[in-house]
């Protein structure tokens, strides 16, 4: 994940700029630069919860210069997008390829959002060396401040971090599962032209489930003593 | 992408209600189910913006099982993830397999978000088929709830409409399976202080495979087989 500067044109609210705040420590993003904003005060930190230490390292600016220097890509973002492609200044990228494309930089860039009621204006896009956008219902496509940059950190946070996964079982401890139901139908008396079939069939759910190595052995030991009762009339041998 | 119900389990703050509804309308969700919530009023209809329609279409009920009626698949969202796998319960899906997992589906699926501070409950959650996760920060994993929403209806209408999928089997069809494999688990004379959360257990491995109408059937059947002949020492009564 590229080091990420979240700027906000011109923000309105205070409590809008808390709660990015607060996407910012949800998705490890630490520099907020806030050019011509509102006041600071008791709503944003409300908002901001945990992310507080992002407000108070904030830095106020004039202008949209000052708080893209030292970045090597500006990308700004625009819930408005035009469907010819005559009007290359606002030609997005979807969030999702924008993540995937910068996932490979350690070098910072900047994330521009604009106004809560008019965006970035015009001269402000054209500093942008691409756009971002959240495709979204046409009917009602731009979405709040504060979800627009929950969504975008998001997805650079997807692309620079994988989540943790549980230890799924072993492909060998899997075949004994598999070969415990097939005991169990045996056991059980299915009909053998239909053992082969929901042989594959159990397969293919466990497949889709993907199974943790604890999920496998308890299924494995309840399949397992059902068989073994069946057979033997007793829990125990 | 499947009809969605988003489900906000004692919400306290209309301006987060409010939110929600926006989101919704920014990604073509439109019913809206609120359990035992807080007063719906201005600061809510002021935070939904164009999503006020949905905010007006919806559904307060008394209980989780009211509010997921009629959904064939209900996913629980939790900010809080265990590292062992031995919590079973709490094993998530990330937002983005979810979304994959689900978009072929064109029957109602629920999306259960619990309250600001205490998210669901543990009996809410094992009501739940499957968990969803949102990747983030570890140090602050937990998103406000509008922003949670946000992301996983952004996920949800990334995926749209892919290949069309089996029919699933109806939740009252799942709850039958479940209760076979807690009778099974009777038969063959399993722990009984285990026997709660391996049910648990059952259920989400079910519920991360979303199972055919066929499959359900086909193991029900092997269930229920197996556990009559252990009782009755038969297969045929």
């Amino acid at each position: 994940m590229p080091l990420v500067r979240i700027v906000l044109v011109g923000p309105k609210f205070g409590g809008n700029v808390g709660a990015v705040a607060r996407s910012m420590a949800n998705f490890d993003i630490e520099e907020l630069y806030l050019v011509d904003p509102c006041g600071i005060g008791d709503e944003a930190y409300r908002r901001a919860k945990h992310g507080s230490g992002v407000l108070d390292g904030a830095v106020s600016v004039n202008t949209l210069d000052e708080a893209v220097e030292g970045c090597f890509l500006v990308a700004g973002t625009s819930g408005i997008t035009t469907k010819g492609d005559r009007n290359y200044t606002r030609i997005p990228l979807p969030a999702r390829e924008f993540a995937q494309q910068v996932s490979g930089y350690s070098e910072k860039i900047a994330v521009v959002f604009g106004r809560e009621d008019t965006g970035l204006f015009q001269e402000e896009l054209n500093k942008c060396d691409l756009l971002i956008h959240i495709p979204a219902c046409e009917r009602y496509p731009v979405l709040n401040l504060s979800h627009a940059a929950a969504v975008i950190m998001y997805e650079l946070f997807q692309h620079g971090n994988s989540a943790r996964r549980p230890e799924p079982a072993e492909r060998k401890e899997k075949e004994y599962m598999f070969s415990f139901f097939d005991d169990l139908m045996e056991a059980i008396d299915y009909p053998e032209h239909r053992r082969a079939d929901t042989s594959v069939m159990f397969r293919r759910m466990m497949g889709r489930s993907i199974p943790t190595k604890y999920e496998y052995n308890t299924i494995m030991g309840i399949l397992g003593d059902a068989s073994k009762i069946i057979k033997n009339g007793k829990k125990w041998e």
